[in-house]
């Protein structure tokens, strides 16, 4: 059985090896995958998508996130089963694991870990990666049931991922900043189909509306499209529209924020 | 059989994949945990404490370390058979080991392995880790006798890792800055029990006198029973008493150094 | 079967985690050891010494680099097999592989896998690490053949690592910085026996003349042979020669870039 591991602990402090340590304990026939350890910490939209964009090229099994910025305090503890067989996830229940949920066919059944009877007593304050999250994933892995994990809790009960959402508006696509990767790249809440669908073709010249400003990008294929220090966009590796400037920084240059609402039509050609 | 794999080695040079890659070569059969590698360069007592703090969540096995200030100098290599049950150690001889060893039950037998039939020719001046302790470390793990990888050597010739020692004076506690952490959290040579022995409770407060000053702070659970910037004492997710700053650093803040003495005692309720 | 995983895709990101969930659903058995994914950003020549200094060090199997500038340009995606039995490279063609390959016993067999039968699609435009070097890397590793991977290349064809040359005229050794390492330390493109070949002993004076300077250096075992702020030329533990200040950088201190030529001769004893 396959455990992935993805969290914000970075790799300066001994936090993710610790986690391994107690999967390897509990579950020695496991093997474990780390995804990421470098989500910008306590970001969870940020975690969400790369959870949405990782897990799908990773084997079936168990897939273990913390991004936590509430430890400690009231959020829920979960584990998942999703439609795609065999496919369980375990976090926080504070949206991290709703985009990668959605990928796996939806949630379908879903219990809250809190008070588990595999976590590890006694359970610190701030360090349930450790103490809850790593020992349910390990029963899991294991093969013990989701249902002996913790109590049964109704899936509309778990917390949304609050995202904003692309609409159409005449000849217009309404969408929003989602976040900016490590390059200022702005990853957009629309796909390479919605500026199709405004009558775009790769090489041709968008207008984009922001902030009292407008702004002209090529919709291109890759950075090469266009010059340095132009702006383009494109469906970046993860199949998500982004907002980019060759060699520089969108979110920065152009002081792009997050949620911020971007109108693209279709420049006149 | 488990290899666990700390140093200060980071991961910005192919150092950690080296020691992984001749560890897999000499112990095909193992498998290697990565407690962490971000152990600050060359800070011996950091390493220890991040030792004691993380070995016991690793399965049972083989421990190699590597924080060596004085490789290629006149420090001993060496491995360490512990009183638990087949927990072994291999480092460099320089107090490194020490509080795990203690957490394992106490060394019982101890070999010298600079010049162990299992290092790898020819040694290099500067990375035993390649040349001398993970080599050791597979023999170990491939099960090779603990005599027949090196000289033996009397336990009482082992370097002690200084460090201060907390004690108790009427109605104070005479505790020590060990470390700080990355968020400049202090930690201390003491443990919850000491400041319940001083009659406190949580949510009191204690009076702290430290070079000249005395602060005030909260005998907190966690840092959300103080306001942003407020001081506190607590016990962290390690079990070890720790000084704080509600999103601020301690460390910087107050200039609290490695070993300062701070004297703890309850504040009239 | 290894394979080995190295790269400049640092840590920060999903792409290394990415990278192994794909080896592991399509190699189930093949065990990963990752050698360093801190290979500086698009620094082929670095990435090249790394591979030649980390590989001899691994065990048999699929090493799998990608450092890869020209990512969704025109050059190639090669796998490669080595006289050595059973060492495969799979990367770009971009002289990354060059100098592993040498020490692997030199190129036997090489294929063009831009369009393996094994690549993911669709291939992404920037991201050939998760859609054609890791497909194609856990191929082999799960025993396909070479030939089956891509279309046949000839080995002339390979892209070569440009690579400055040192040399002897009369009594001075022409060398060159290759690269600089994260400390200042200048490897240059000689070794050990080309400074004894000068007649230097260990504990010698060096006269290195460079851009117009000449510059005295002890040719010294290690770092603490010579005082802070000194200057050494030594074998470091790649038994590469490089030039270092003892608690400084060369690179930094003395201005020395990439290529810089430095005459090496022995000073009058």
């Amino acid at each position: 059985m396959f455990v992935t591991f993805a969290s914000d602990y970075g790799h300066q402090d001994e936090f993710v090896g610790v986690c391994h340590g107690v999967l390897a304990g509990l579950a020695p026939a496991a093997r474990v995958i780390d995804v990421t350890h470098g989500i910008p910490r306590h970001d969870v939209r940020f975690g969400a998508i790369v959870l949405r964009n990782a897990l799908p090229f990773m084997p079936t099994g168990v897939h273990l996130a913390v991004v936590d910025p509430e430890v400690g305090g009231r959020r829920r503890a979960v584990a998942l089963r999703c439609g795609d067989e065999m496919q369980l996830l375990v976090g926080p229940d504070n949206g991290l694991l709703r985009l990668a949920a959605e990928r796996f066919g939806g949630i379908v059944e879903a219990v809250e870990i809190g008070r588990s009877r595999w976590r590890l007593e006694p359970v610190s304050a701030t360090f349930h990666g450790r103490d809850v999250f790593a020992p349910v994933a390990a029963a899991l892995a294991r093969g013990e049931e989701l249902a002996g994990c913790g109590e049964p809790l109704a899936v509309d009960e778990l917390a949304e991922l609050a995202l904003p959402s692309a609409r159409r508006e005449g000849d217009q696509l309404i969408a929003h900043a989602l976040i900016a990767d490590r390059f200022g790249n702005v990853i957009l809440d629309a796909d390479h189909g919605d500026v199709t669908g405004l009558g775009a073709r790769l090489g041709d010249e968008l207008e984009i509306a922001t902030d009292g400003r407008v702004l002209r990008a090529r919709f291109a294929g890759t950075f090469a499209d266009v010059g340095p220090g132009a702006l383009l966009v494109y469906e970046d590796a993860q199949q998500q529209l982004a907002l980019a400037i060759n060699r520089g920084s969108a979110a920065d240059d152009l002081d792009i924020g997050r949620d911020a609402e971007l109108r693209l039509r279709r420049a006149a050609r």
